[in-house]
Parts: structure tokens; C-alpha cells; sequence
């Protein structure tokens, strides 16, 4: 784990960018703390550049209860090497989205599961790499999107004490089967119009996920309009778990 | 407005046994407050004698926010009279689900209607005598089942600022209907394994409502699991609206 550059933003909020492996990544923490802190994971849909305004807010959010949070960029994604396999996959599902066409199975499955497959070992090595940092302690909570992600997070990696899942709909009904063994606390995010989700397939994955502690929290509007409250919701539910 | 009894509960709580035009009711305030409080009506299914550890609970939540909190009796519960035609529709509810049938519209109408009908304006007037009272102000919001009522006065009684509702699935067609024109903010809580209720009818109900502002909280668990930690929820709901 390489730092590239530290930033002191207004709030005390230390923020600092890395790479690992030649994966991009941000690590924010609090300017002053009184030993090892818990750690946030921000799970997001890919491009860090994109993202940053969101990721950062969030950060300073979970910053502001005196834990850290970090991110690392998905396969494929903004600075990191293009896939073939990746691309096409997502222009299949623009053609049958303008097509007006089922999203059937196979597009999910080889839109969804490859990047699973990369993803969850890059930050599984993320946290290895972060939890070694003298200031971070545990517990681990993550937070964000993809949920097929989060959900194999959630149910491969015992680092992991709760997880806050954003909804969605591009689930492959492999990860159906694995969200049924999943057993750690969460929280569920659900934008209720999401114009580009479908929000019976999220209902039936909430229904799916085997968690004996699970909540929904559905608001109305729509993909990117969470409303503010939810972010202290979200901080509320993690604070309970990494204690 | 005819106070019977006070006792002072151990932590600061004042109780107040009251009825109304012969219905019996119970307010509770802050032992000491520096003006007028916010007030929250408590809703129940009825029985306030069986349902008191339940609203004295929730009661003793809000007035630790600095509320006030009151309910009243429900018609032909508890102490009050019985209605022959909401037994005889109890009756046949009961019938209907002994033997496996569905619950048709038609025995929903006459279970709910005659209920909301009769209490709604009950509690308005349980409004007037209550925001008469020196120590409690305004805003007001309710909290509780029967989410009929709830949906009810949300819509014709204006003082009501925001509704926390606890969801329900003999919700009539009629109220479907007067959702669709409720506009203050909802938090409609929804026990997502109850036995009592059917899912998609709270779904759907979730749904009709007009509400800019409204979130499900749905979680595991039957009809009185309701996590501990969604007191904490609704207060803050409750908080953003009763300000």
C-alpha cells in the first residue's frame, strides 16, 4: 500500500489517496483520535473520479463519528485497464434496455458475476492492508453499492460486522443463493421510483438475504435522490454494530 | 376533558388518566417543561388496558424528547360499550381465516369503516380538549396502528404534522384511495414475517400513499418484534417534523 498524497480537509478530516497493487484508493480519517478507530469500507458502482463528491460526503459523515472510511476503484473502472468481456456485457445491456427488452439472466450474470469474482478479493487485500495502518482497529462495517458485492463481502469476509447495502437489481441468481447465507447485520437501502431498478426483484433479494437482523429503509424518488436522513440512518445502524 | 388520576412515573414522566365524553384516555408530560410541548397521539388496535406496557413504553420515549403523548379508547373496545355489527364482522374475520378463506373486501369494509368513521372524529376531539391544555402546544403527530385511522386523520385533520404508521394489510379500498391524497411526511413501519398481516397488501398500500416525504422501515420478525432500535427511528422522524 503505496500513500500518494494527504489532504487536510476543513472538517478534520484527513484524506488521503493510495494505490495497492495498482489499484486506486482513498483512505479518510479523522484528523485527531485517541487510538485505533473503526473502519467503513464505501462501496460505490465504480469511477472514483465520478463518484468523489458522494464517496467524500459520506466520508466526512463517518469521519464525523470518529471512525475511518476507505475506497478503492472496481475492475475496469475509471483509471484501471478496460475489460473486453466487461464492455461488451454493458453494451448488451444498453441494447436491450433501448431495445426495450428484457434484462435476461445471462447479460446479469456476465455483467455482474466477473466483477464480483475481481472485486471482492481486491478489497478483501484492501483490508488487510488498511487494518495493518497503526490508527485503524476494527470492527469493519461497509457501506454502498454494488450489492452483489456487498453481499459476497458480507458473507466471505468474518472481518466484515454489518454491512448497509444499497438496492439493486442487476443481481445474478447465484448471488440470490449467497445472500441467503449471509448472517451479519444489515441495513438496505431502497429509492422506491428508481428509474433504473427493478423494485420487485429488491424486495425479493431483501426477502432472500438470510440475516437475522434486517432492515429495509425505502424512500420515495428516485436512483440518486437518498434522502439526507438516511445518512444519519446509515451511521445510526453502523454505530450499533462497531462498537 | 376530565382528569381522574396522576401518578408521577420514576423517570420525570407525569401519567394522567383522563376520559372525554366517556371515553377513557391517558396523557402523559414532562414532570417539567420550560413552555408548551409537542404533542403525539399514540394510536393502538384498541384495549388500552391490554396495549398499556406497549404505549407507556412508546409514551415514555417521546417524553424524553421533551412531548407530550396521549391516547384515547378506541369505540367498542375495552371499558366502552360493544357494537353488535363490529362483532359480528370480528365474527366473521375469524370465520374466514379459521377456514382459510380470504379475507374479501366486503368484511374488511365492515370491520375498518365503521371503526374509522367513528373514531376519527373521536380523536380530533381529543386534539381540541388536549391543545387546550396550558403546558401542551403544537405541532402534533401520530403514531400507531390502526393505519386506517391514521391515514384517515393524516388527511382531513390539518394540526397533524407528520404520521408514523404501523402498517397493515385489512386496509379498506376507500382508504386506499384517501392515501393517494395524504400529504404530510409518513414513516410507515412494516413487520416483513407478520402473521397477521399480508405483505403485498402493505406494499401496496406503502405505495398509494401521496406523500412527498415517506419511508418504509421494514424489518424481520412478526407482528410485535418491532426492533427496539426503531424507537429511536420514529423519535427522530417524529423530531424532524414536530419542531
Amino acid at each position: 500500500m503505496q500513500f500518494t498524497s494527504e489532504r487536510r480537509l476543513d472538517d478534520g478530516v484527513l484524506e488521503h489517496d493510495f494505490t495497492l497493487g495498482g489499484i486506486p484508493g482513498v483512505l479518510w480519517t479523522p484528523a485527531s483520535a485517541s487510538g485505533p478507530v473503526p473502519l467503513v469500507l464505501l462501496g460505490h458502482p465504480g469511477g472514483l473520479r465520478r463518484m468523489y463528491p458522494r464517496l467524500a460526503a459520506r466520508a466526512r459523515h463517518c469521519v464525523a463519528e470518529g471512525w475511518a472510511a476507505a475506497t478503492i476503484e472496481l475492475p475496469w473502472s475509471g483509471d484501471r485497464p478496460p475489460s473486453a468481456a466487461a464492455e461488451a456485457a454493458r453494451a448488451d445491456l444498453r441494447r436491450a434496455l433501448e431495445a426495450g427488452r428484457p434484462v435476461d439472466d445471462g447479460i446479469v450474470d456476465r455483467l455482474v458475476l466477473p466483477l464480483v469474482e475481481q472485486a471482492v478479493p481486491e478489497w478483501r487485500a484492501a483490508l488487510d492492508a488498511l487494518l495493518a495502518l497503526p490508527g485503524i482497529g476494527g470492527p469493519v462495517g461497509y457501506a454502498g453499492g454494488v450489492i452483489s458485492i456487498g453481499v459476497r463481502l458480507a458473507l466471505v469476509e468474518p472481518r466484515i460486522a454489518a454491512a448497509l447495502l444499497f438496492a439493486g437489481s442487476y443481481v445474478p441468481r447465484a448471488v440470490f443463493e449467497e445472500a441467503r447465507r449471509v448472517t451479519v447485520p444489515l441495513l438496505v437501502l431502497l429509492q422506491w421510483d428508481d428509474e433504473g431498478n427493478d423494485r420487485q426483484v429488491a424486495l425479493d433479494l431483501f426477502d432472500a438475504l438470510g440475516s437475522q437482523e434486517k432492515t429495509l429503509h425505502a424512500n420515495t424518488g428516485g436512483h440518486t435522490g437518498v434522502p439526507h436522513f438516511e445518512g444519519d440512518a446509515g451511521n445510526r445502524f453502523l454505530a450499533r454494530h462497531l462498537r
